[in-house]
């Protein structure tokens, strides 16, 4: 789909944390959340019940590589996981490392901000590493 | 943990769509959402990456089953799925069908929402018979 802002021609490559032939895992920071990642699939479909079960696990299995990962690297309070893509119909998934002291914690990161929030960075050349790991 | 309204003897036993040893699928309907549903594990944990690969298989499976069964139903112009946790830390996952012209859409549920908003309801018999047979 040529406007679709997540088909791959049209992402970063500077973002991307791994990738393979059906999906990419990004870093893409919101305000207040720095280390908030998507990984995203490929192909141009947009619910998890598109994609064939083997697809479905390869999938969830990179999602929970990477929460595996942010939760070593950054001892989050919560991990926050959702498949929603109301505005982009191109199937993708939040991984969001969530912390008391957030700018919406105990709320989720699309309500209003409860605080300015405290941001807590990642070392992106640890989490590359995590994840190369994780899939050899 | 006898203070967490998730954990099993709390829920209303109506609510059910279909329970196994391991999680219970709950019709929780939310206002303008009357088919909102919760998929919610029986143990008291917090996170995907706290269960083995086995029990992560079987509650996804069971999600993307209550999934297919709510697009078969009701034909949803989305499906939102989301594991957040932030206010009540024990697994769950929300599967909700979404409108283009319900109460927040293209923003999530948890948003400000953005209209009075139409209400698309859930023939419940129907829905427990689809997960009844896709378990079978």
């Amino acid at each position: 789909m040529s406007d679709c802002p997540l088909c791959p021609s049209e992402i970063a490559p500077t973002q991307c944390l791994w990738e393979d032939e059906q999906l990419r895992v990004l870093l893409c920071p919101e305000p207040g959340y720095p280390a908030f990642c998507r990984v995203i699939w490929r192909q141009h479909i947009a619910e998890m019940t598109d994609l064939n079960v083997d697809e479905r696990m390869h999938l969830m299995t990179v999602v929970w590589l990477l929460e595996a990962a942010l939760r070593a690297l950054l001892a989050p309070d919560k991990i926050n996981l959702a498949s929603l893509g109301n505005q982009v119909p191109h199937l993708h998934w939040h991984v969001i490392p969530r912390f008391n002291d957030d700018r919406h914690f105990p709320d989720t990161v699309w309500a209003q901000p409860r605080r300015h929030g405290v941001e807590h960075p990642l070392n992106i050349d640890s989490l590359r590493k995590l994840l190369e790991s994780g899939m050899a």
